[in-house]
């Protein structure tokens, strides 16, 4: 709805918050990657994030009745691909032995042939995992194989190869039920994407149309993300049919076949994500941009990025206030400590040594998505007292010290739970 | 110790295991890789295993007082480097092309140069990241790097490239302290590995002989494990000085200096560990061999994986013993459900449809590394009791069923905190 010039204003401004909030590594060739949805150089707090994703994006798939095993292939390959990897010195051996160019083009074709492709997705692996996996559920569907990894990209317009972390969760039933379970994974994805959106109405599913449909496909739906300046796949499925499946297994039907009431070839519905946009969907999808007049009608703008509890990276800083330096400091590493033994990423604001306000500092913690924020000061060592100030409510309330890491568990695993 | 065939017999048998118990994918290529530490495609367990020891690593490595950042680079860039991955489709263009000898060298050589390249370790792209990091700390010292990923080893004598996960900590330190940093974190590093160990007396330090010094580095330590059948590097720590650090930001001293009295270019501590090979030196440490006298003095070979209780893949097994079928394994799916919410990997061996009995069952769990199996019977639909059996103690409890979710939880909690 706004114009283009508006849209790219938002994204610059979207770009500069996630490298100066230590979500994304400065660079201007980084930012386009991660604009693109690929991978990027992260920081701390983008590492974190898509640690998280990854995280619950497993389990949210692996827990489906017992019926997804992990797997875990291999990258590199002798399989037929476009991208190989290539010895630089190797083909500099070639180049400079004195011979014909009729010999010279053969050996370089040789070299071509024996090095290792790269895998461009996680399908593959999985379909070669299939018959090993038969034994694990004693030949009977449907099951699935699921697999998170880094997949490569043959180059663009842009003449440049890239990487993607990408999820795959390759789900195999009998041929009738091919369709409905392509429904019932576009449900489950969809209400997972959902589940930790500040505003689920921007991701929705689409139907492939039909002229868009890959080789082997006879369905596809897509899960795309509505950014301000576009909409973009965070997720595809696919309901491939047994053509690749045989294919991969040079026909052997046997081999393949399931027990389903008819021994059947059984058919493959392929989800396969992409986690680097999907953290820069969510960071989208969790900006909050407030406009609000302080008393002498300063307009002031705050940005907040509102990630769900569960994602969000930090759950909680430290921070210290009036007071003996030493001592808070040393009061703080040890909440540092109990924390992160608890598995709460924790940010040692206590080590600034730059002077900021009290508003200052709730700003930047505002803009890097922190939860909470604890501020230990004089009051602290006389009583025990703490102010904890809260993202969302940007209240401040006082707790005792002894309480902190059992409140802030109790909330994470509250919002994990709703 | 043994003769050289007793050896081979030993690892021969351990990969086979590896193999049986979906540790390891069925193949002799697999299972070389997987033999020579390097990454293979794992089974449901394998991939469990090193997924849990990866966790482990970066809690341990993140958690150490606030001073250790993750971070996230990327796989290929445009650097120097022996590796790189050229698309077959663009090789095949320019040897088509009507040229001369020389314009063909000359384009491959054009080519090469324009392909990105694969990263060989992880040490690179720290080093890139710690101008940006230095902002994090207030370019105080000292501080750290970590990341995981997915590396790429050049070409053996094999002929064939293949692939790492690595573990990497980039440690930042003032010069005069660099020397008493690697000493501390051999101790922390070795410490780690000895803790999940059954045998902690196979895992040992060693100091690297001067002539194997790699170029930078002053000084070098590297963990080792011992397997039946030699000796293997986990994990290398080098003292690196700053010559590296200094090149890949092009000398521009001011840019790196820190705040640690004197103004100093930080010296590197590098800690790189092979986390494929880790997942075998667990395997391997993990596994007894016990004979037995049963009943009519028949010799029986029990072999069991006793694998820590936070690296052991699955914690829990279902299963059904005499009884209504419909009822128990409704029960039973009821309790899988349970315990995947509450991140308890649990098998679900009540789907087996293989007639067993209890004693070939506690034999297979007991090759896999399961920690407990519970039995679920027409028993349990009276009065809710069920057996659990324990992999360690091999004694079979009762309990209620309603108690198995807390035991679990306690047990493995209770046994991450030791």
């Amino acid at each position: 709805s706004s114009a283009p010039a508006d849209r790219l204003e938002l994204l610059r401004s979207f770009l500069q918050l996630c490298v100066d909030r230590y979500y994304v590594s400065p660079g201007e060739t980084n930012s386009d990657l991660f604009q693109r949805g690929l991978s990027c150089s992260y920081g701390p707090l983008g590492t974190e994030l898509r640690r998280n994703l990854l995280e619950q994006w497993w389990h949210s798939v692996t827990r489906d009745r017992g019926q997804v095993f992990g797997i875990s292939t291999l990258n590199i390959s002798q399989e037929q691909a476009g991208l190989r990897v290539v010895e630089c010195e190797h083909v500099k051996q070639i180049l400079d032995q004195q011979k014909s160019k009729e010999e010279l083009i053969q050996e370089i074709q040789l070299l071509l042939q024996r090095s290792p492709a790269v895998r461009t997705n996680l399908l593959t692996g999985a379909l070669q995992q299939f018959v090993p996996s038969l034994e694990l559920v004693n030949r009977k569907l449907p099951f699935g194989l699921a697999e998170t990894g880094l997949c490569f990209q043959p180059s663009s317009a842009s003449g440049c190869s890239a990487e993607i972390t990408q999820t795959s969760l390759v789900w195999f039933c009998s041929p009738r039920t091919s369709s409905q379970w392509l429904d019932h994974w576009t449900r489950q994805r969809l209400k997972w994407w959902k589940k930790f959106a500040l505003s689920p109405s921007d991701f929705s599913s689409s139907e492939v149309p039909e002229q868009e449909l890959e080789d082997a496909a006879s369905r596809g739906v897509r899960i795309l993300y509505r950014f301000p300046w576009g909409s973009e796949t965070l997720e595809t499925l696919w309901n491939r049919g047994n053509a690749e499946l045989l294919r991969e297994h040079k026909g052997a039907r046997s081999k393949l076949q399931c027990r389903d009431g008819q021994k059947s070839v059984p058919h493959v519905v392929s989800i396969s994500g992409n986690m680097d946009r999907g953290v820069m969907a969510f960071l989208s999808n969790s900006l909050q941009q407030l406009s609000r007049e302080e008393g002498r009608q300063k307009l002031q703008q705050r940005k907040v990025l509102k990630l769900h509890p569960v994602l969000a990276p930090v759950k909680v800083a430290l921070n210290i206030g009036r007071g003996p330096t030493v001592e808070l400091r040393q009061v703080c590493g040890g909440l540092l400590q109990e924390f992160l033994e608890a598995k709460i990423f924790t940010w040692p604001g206590y080590l600034e040594t730059v002077q900021t306000s009290a508003e200052q500092q709730s700003a930047k913690y505002d803009e890097m998505g922190v939860l909470f924020s604890v501020l230990i000061s004089e009051n602290t060592l006389e009583n025990g007292l703490v102010q904890v100030r809260s993202r969302d409510t940007t209240i401040r309330e006082t707790m005792h010290i002894s309480e902190l890491r059992n409140f802030l568990s109790r909330y994470i695993s509250a919002a994990e739970n709703i």
